[in-house]
């Protein structure tokens, strides 16, 4: 990510006319949700407007950040696991988890605090799932709650419920006994490594806000601690709820543990690719052993999903053989290549059980992958595609027996008319556990764009019952994301859930819509600013035109100028209408009437 | 729009490996219907890919432009209508057309060359939807059925039909009989005033491809007409299929008249924005008179299409009172705004018969304006909309009466789940005319992205059945779009178009995936980018990360690198398949066999 690499500050502060508040919890005191308020001109007489905050501390006025430090280790002191953890000395880091990086100008260095390891004792399974079906509402599941119901006290005041659900089951409110039930039945996941105690809780699934994920990754030219960490920062900022590291090469391990450390969101991870480096990037040298060595270290890191191509199972491949464009999975690629030479069914298939138990001593959840997904549109609901899907249906079922949390990776390219089969498909073979998409991109045509031919997809299956939406960034298929195409990415992607939000109904969805229109409608220039997605882009783009301070109380914008605004005429006529009194208006105006009836051009003249 | 002011010069040249070809017409013979040709490298063994190409002559390859001879009038010697029209010395142009505009230095010169009007001698119509009705196919619909069979042939051996149309009669070969037919039926049609000759036939219906508008209008700041002109011209290269021109204030009518002299896609305007300028911008000073000589000073200069706001009624305005954001639409505010002070019933609705006697006598299409369209999720789908869209359904049948074409404008702001029911809707009350709409954008929070939010619901209104989808930039509602925003608008609707013509199952769109796709699992960097929407974007984007031409051949990208990268993976695995025999294998493979028998993880374990 060049733009990332020279003079890296962590961006820090808050956003306009924000400050962060905090809910208290009442079954668990202790824990506080923090929450965005975007402030309001105060001619409007409206209440500030609060909004889902994943940002974390970084959004804090005058907040000093050491990432030598690493966040706050909230969770840690939440400790409702008990008895059932244990601290143990986690394995030690060996050269090979870094690569070949060591004592050398390239290597970063390891992250300071040495942490010991936190894991199930044997006994109990410490997974939010086990805790939910044992009928125990956890520290998690009430600050998701508590985080999730966000507005929807004055939105059930203020109108009827709205949008169509396609079959989901989106409450009135979200209280914590619904967040356990969710979760209980395997249609909700809260990804909380154990191991990963700064991270605030967040829950992903079909009755809960839409999510949204961000990829980074080292540079393959040069990385610095900063520079990583501020990759996940700077996508938190807008929005991100969850971020995967998907680094490759050197210094993969200690990378990992910058980020981890002072992440504010869950981690997710594609442990094949650091396994893939221990064997030297040669994918037919890789065993289970390797593998499962990997996920132990990732586990006691505390990343919190993993994605996991256990469902690409020797017999697909064969499938694929006639595609436009093959494998377009990394994961699935290396494993195919794998299964391959050595003629043997996937050991990710066959040792799931085994990562499984892995899984449950940390409580990593599951993000079973789709090495099979479809990179065209001629490729799209094939019979690969949905082969693996239906294999993850099954290890689905084996997780679930083991206590562990899932969810489900899919789309790819797929055109708008077979976005919902796929979301229909998911739900049945998975029996509604979380799905969680890439896109999908609905054409093939326009590199440069795929935000855009993606961010189309993603806001439809997002609607349709998706529970988190993976980003796609402009660079997709031509390049390293920088800077600006992470945030493009996490904007787009923003819009694509928000929408989804709206047609689904969530109840206090429309919240920031209304309090954004009403403000355009007013002329609060500064106001529309501060309550959309990106404050700065709104503010440059309407100060390009017009950029003195007296514009930003103007009544009109540089579209159409003073004559012709609409939106001023508007206010004319509401103005004259109160004179008139529109009731009585609308009631002498009824069907034309007889006093305006038209000359020569009536229906009836035809 | 600034970024257009410095030393304009229009834009010309081919783009990249692109080429124009030329088809013949066949019952008419002098007709040459234009396609771009982008070839693609040797080794792929694959014909070049046409693609649909509304640019007209600037993409030529070393073309010479002057605009101030306008382009060929290609259409003036088809002369289909021959006895039935008559030249005539137009109507004198006044100094009010332009503004107070005349011998300052901010006039706009006139266009050089002067042409006497065409118009209907009064005995038979010569609309194309009266030729249609008569059963006389003229040029303009052999043109079209050429430009929208494009690859149909192909594609027709190449694969079955797929796609879900809603409803929609699309055929697998166009043939110019079912133009004829869809346009008498009102289901399409081809806007071409018989004064803008220079225009080459385009087609707007729901059985045909679906089209993009932008709009463009001159800078409050300065104007020459080389800059309004570029703007034209920089839209149809990147893929309109109409242009809007929106301009106000002074030098209104010779910009008008630069720009329809010098384009090769249909222009369209409001007429009153021009009539409001004649009457010094006060809305309640209109009047019939003006109105209707506006009307026919730009049916002679050769619109052709005109925005009508004539279904927004004196009643309707009652209904506005509580939205959140009243009326949006200038049109529809300046309507009301007049009947609200003169209590009478808009002179457009009461004239309405005399409007279209206007646009018979030239072939000017309608455009119904929405006046009333929602400007927030709040007021979507609500009464005063739909109210507004039954008047368009009456309106509608009084043109159909009068000969005359019809399009019926629709949506603003709608949250997903209320798009389909716009369209259900429209198709009901307007018989099947041409729907076209604006986005729909699907939230409001994004200021300065809207292209993004209203290209979602563009995308799926098209897919359900809209004809033309009016663009959005990045600047909609904060200021004037620059040449960048302007381009970003036009692909991000081209990939909205393009989307739904995948998804309504267009026998040959998906040619152009297919193709791009290829190109990109066989590493053919260069027919990646020169297939795309935007070959200048996707090239830079590449080479920001690996600049050398080494790369273009290159069997990764910088994304995964050569180890990570699961094409390269795929052609390696097709290798080994084609050496085992893949069939063979699959057979061996097939669900695990005894051989193969996984050993700890088998569903049937749990």
């Amino acid at each position: 990510m060049p733009d990332f690499n020279s003079n890296v500050e962590i961006t820090c502060g808050s956003l306009p006319a924000s400050q962060k508040i905090y809910i208290p919890g009442t079954l668990h005191p202790d824990i506080r949700v923090p929450m965005r308020e975007i402030s309001v001109h105060p001619t409007a007489g409206e209440p500030p407007v609060r909004v889902y905050d994943p940002s974390g501390p970084y959004t804090e006025t005058d907040v000093k950040i050491d990432i030598r430090q690493g966040l706050p280790r909230l969770r840690r002191s939440w400790a409702a696991h008990g008895k059932d953890v244990q601290a143990y000395q986690g394995r030690k880091i060996e050269l090979a988890d870094n690569g070949v990086a060591q004592g050398t100008r390239h290597a970063v260095e390891a992250f300071p605090k040495v942490h010991m390891s936190l894991r199930a004792n044997g006994v109990n399974a410490v997974t939010q799932l086990a805790c939910a079906r044992a009928g125990m509402i956890t520290p998690e599941m009430e600050f998701v709650a508590i985080r999730e119901n966000l507005g929807r006290a004055a939105a059930a005041k203020a109108r009827d419920r709205d949008g169509q659900s396609f079959g989901a089951a989106i409450p009135d409110f979200v209280t914590p006994e619904f967040v356990r039930d969710e979760i209980a039945r395997g249609r909700a996941v809260i990804p909380a490594n154990i191991n990963h105690p700064e991270a605030e809780p967040m829950i992903i699934g079909r009755n809960f806000l839409v999510k949204i994920n961000a990829n980074i990754g080292n540079s393959a030219v040069t990385s610095s601690m900063e520079e990583e960490v501020e990759k996940m920062v700077w996508a938190t900022r807008w929005g991100v709820d969850t971020v995967m590291d998907l680094s490759t090469g050197r210094n993969i391990h200690n990378i990992r543990e910058w980020i981890i450390r002072n992440s504010p969101v869950p981690i997710g991870t594609v442990p094949l690719y650091q396994a893939l480096e221990k064997v030297d990037g040669i994918a037919e040298n890789l065993t289970w052993e390797v593998y499962r060595d990997t996920l132990i270290e990732q586990a006691e890191q505390g990343v919190d999903y993993f994605t996991i191509h256990a469902g690409l199972r020797l017999h697909h491949i064969p499938l694929t053989v006639n595609r436009v464009t093959g494998i377009v999975s990394r994961g699935g690629s290396i494993m195919a290549k794998w299964c391959l030479h050595h003629h043997r069914e996937s050991f990710l298939y066959e040792r799931f059980a085994e990562i499984c138990d892995i899984c449950r001593a940390y409580d990593v959840t599951f993000s079973l992958g789709d090495g099979l997904r479809p990179g065209s549109i001629a490729d799209a609901n094939d019979a690969a595609q949905f082969a693996e899907l239906e294999t993850l249906g099954e290890l689905t079922q084996i997780a679930w027996a083991k206590d562990c949390q899932v969810m489900i990776e899919g789309p790819g390219h797929v055109p708008m008319h077979k976005i919902k089969h796929n979301m229909d498909k998911q739900l049945e073979v998975c029996r509604e556990a979380p799905f969680y998409t890439l896109g999908p991109l609905t054409t093939d045509i326009a590199p440069g764009y795929d935000h855009i031919t993606s961010g189309i997809g993603a806001a439809m299956i997002g609607w349709f019952g998706t529970a988190m939406l993976c980003y796609v960034t402009p660079k997709e298929h031509l390049g390293l994301p920088d800077r600006d195409d992470v945030k493009t990415g996490v904007i787009t992607y923003k819009i694509a859930a928000h929408a989804a939000d709206l047609a689904k109904g969530h109840p206090a969805a429309q919240i920031r819509d209304d309090a954004l229109s009403r403000a355009r409608f007013e002329f609060r220039w500064e106001d529309q600013f501060n309550l959309s997605l990106d404050p700065e882009t709104a503010r440059s783009f309407h100060d390009q035109t017009l950029p003195r301070d007296a514009h930003k109380v103007a009544h009109f914008c540089s579209m159409c100028g003073p004559k012709f605004c609409s939106m001023r005429i508007s206010h004319d006529i509401r103005a004259d209408a109160r004179k008139e009194g529109m009731a009585a208006m609308a009631e002498k105006y009824r069907d034309g009437g007889d006093l305006y009836m038209v000359q020569n051009a009536m229906p009836s003249d035809q």
